[in-house]
């Protein structure tokens, strides 16, 4: 299949080297692809991990050791696989990720819980081992490469590498943060779906890293979709060298934690965000925004039904400020909610308010809005104070071709 | 924009008359169309009525006033207006229903209460209470019609008319139920949307009525889905005229209780499984059966988790049998479930059994089975004994071009 660059790409940023973070990817050939598809990634003693993992009740067995490993709050090494994803593969899959394992540890001298593996594509065949070890000798041996390399070792449907990078100022200590994230759809043809890391040279105590990152998570990774589909390994994986040189972060009462904090939300939803960008067949960025409910997250569910409903997804496609869809994912969402004070705006134009159509409603300047790829939509649920930011893209037939018009 | 009939329409039925009901079909003429778009049903003193609506938190008047009616128990006419859903539309909405049911009620020498009314077409257009007025002026003196062509009237983007009836002998006193539809999706463009009524000769107790409706409904139109989006409008109503003659059913220890309760689940089902045949864009009919589940409601949850999700049905419309797709719609309903138990079959052949492809799988027979246009997948989480069927209808670009392709 002939992939062309989402229409809604960014181009990879320049992105800061993480101190005691090395990178490098080679050619295992998972797939009959002449391409590298093995990332290794090197993270020096003392590293903190955090993680967050799919929900899904059929994870792969990636996801079911790493929740397992998290809980450490240490890593040494992380190795994701690009071409086979591992699930529903019973326990070869397993024993395959413990292989892996084994090797990485044995090579750096760490414990095997140090080890992290992520893989994604094909599912329903075992990770091949052989290959696996024969790309490992090859990554213990190669040169580090750079993030934009790593980006495209870990892709496998995305049309384009996707990075994002923060700092943040903890006393007179510059702390950065890098991060890179492959996925279009919450999940793609094959069993192809979300992986995100970011790594950062912060010293953070694991469980404070683990609080964040599950703050960020709340207002990032859980607030797009591209399809609605759940994928069996979904995991974001963050990484604390420690090498800045910062007092430790501890908790909230640590100086730095607040900007520290919100550096980690900002590449994370900024990486969040790529991923929507890079969603099957999508020609438009939508922002919906949520105000007016009850509580943040009644706010958060409202907007992800908005955000989930093809209909609301196929008018913006169609260019369509068609608001009664909009009233429609309002009412199926199963929150409160109040037709008679229910407003809807496009591009920052009012169509409805209080439940009715704006009087002498003008749809010109609505209709140029809707025009551009960058799409507003906000909703005031007129109920509370509870607002969230969900992202999402349209709906089209580039999504269908994408999905159907090919035998896998 | 051309209307083709579904490739999964199935032909009108002979339906037989009702005794205590009497049709008519007429033009109001809410939008500048040259057909039928006012139904008006007069239903005999006695009648019982129940009825089912929308979840919705943002529902029409027409189904806010319906839900305080059934209450009653008791019903004397039922006005369908096609293309106007007058949803959306605050106080002017509501005036406009109740100027309705003055008209009918005063025309028949009724309660108010006792007249239903169902809207559907485009929303935020309070209904245009002349042309109603006007329209049930004609209805009053028209001469009664048949089924097929009250089911033609209550239509707006259907693709063909919907019927289904059944019978059931009570003692030796046979009685009959024939149903109407109107939908080619939960929702479909301009909130037209799904309508319901069933009418019968039988003679019941509202209170038991509702109950037998509640039942028939979780296992038919509680298990449909087109595209998972749910409208402000979606109704469902019974009306029971008691002219067969048998000893009124006050429960389940009255004869004939069970033969009746059985042929509205049928007459339930099948109107339910004519909506998915008309599914915008439609090209595969899918049976969706669940076993294994912990509890009935969870094997639904998960069957329509699965109908719902955008990769198993484009999968299908690609004749894909992409049984990984299945895996991650199971993993994401929020039910119990495990991943090695898992088993799943396209028309009968096992791809995965408990976790596993099937070895040797042969994908011929599935192959040769998504060929054709009605889909049959089984899922058996093996833990329990909860079972459920659940039915959708592929997604195409016909779906798109349905709604995307368009302006309202």
């Amino acid at each position: 299949m002939d992939l062309q660059t989402s229409p809604l790409a960014l181009p990879f940023p320049e992105m800061p080297a993480i101190a005691g973070v090395t990178l490098r990817a080679v050619p295992a050939r998972y797939k009959d692809w002449d391409r590298n598809d093995l990332t290794l990634v090197e993270l020096d003693q003392g590293t903190a991990v955090a993680g967050v993992f799919t929900r899904s009740a059929c994870p792969s067995s990636e996801v079911e050791l790493g929740r397992e490993q998290v809980r450490n709050g240490r890593a040494r090494a992380l190795v994701v696989n690009a071409g086979n994803s591992n699930a529903f593969t019973g326990a070869r899959g397993r024993e395959a990720v413990e292989h892996i394992m084994d090797l990485v540890a044995t090579h750096l001298g760490c414990q095997r819980d140090a080890v992290f593996v992520s893989s994604t594509g094909v599912i329903g065949v075992p990770l091949p081992v052989e290959r696996a070890r024969d790309g490992l000798e090859k990554a213990f041996r190669a040169a580090p490469c750079a993030w934009k390399d790593a980006a495209e070792a870990i892709a496998t449907t995305d049309t384009f590498a996707k990075g994002a990078h923060a700092s943040a100022m903890i006393g007179d200590q510059r702390v950065e943060l890098a991060g890179i994230i492959k996925g279009s759809g919450m999940i793609a043809p094959d069993m192809a779906t979300m992986l995100g890391y970011v790594m950062t040279d912060v010293a953070i105590a694991p469980a404070f890293l683990q609080e964040l990152l599950e703050r960020a998570n709340a207002t990032s990774f859980c607030c797009i979709t591209v399809d609605g589909d759940t994928s069996t390994s979904d995991t974001v994986l963050v990484f604390a060298t420690g090498k800045a040189g910062n007092p430790p972060i501890e908790g909230w009462d640590s100086p730095g934690a607040d900007a520290f904090a919100a550096a980690l939300d900002d590449v994370c939803q900024r990486l969040a965000q790529l991923v929507v960008r890079d969603g099957e067949g999508a020609s438009k960025f939508i922002t919906v925004r949520v105000s007016g409910a009850t509580s943040d997250e009644s706010a958060r569910r409202v907007g992800l039904a908005i955000a989930n409903s093809p209909l609301v997804k196929t008018a913006i496609a169609g260019e369509d400020a068609n608001w009664g869809r909009v009233v429609m994912a309002v009412g199926k969402a199963g929150e409160p909610a109040d037709r008679d004070r229910l407003s809807i705006a496009f591009g920052g134009t009012w169509t409805a308010r209080n439940g009715v159509v704006v009087e002498g409603y003008d749809e010109a300047p609505v209709a140029e809005h809707l025009k551009g790829n960058d799409i507003d939509l906000a909703v005031d649920l007129g109920l509370g104070n509870g607002r969230a930011k969900v992202w999402t893209c349209d709906l089209t037939h580039g999504y269908i071709s994408f999905n159907a018009d090919y035998r896998s």
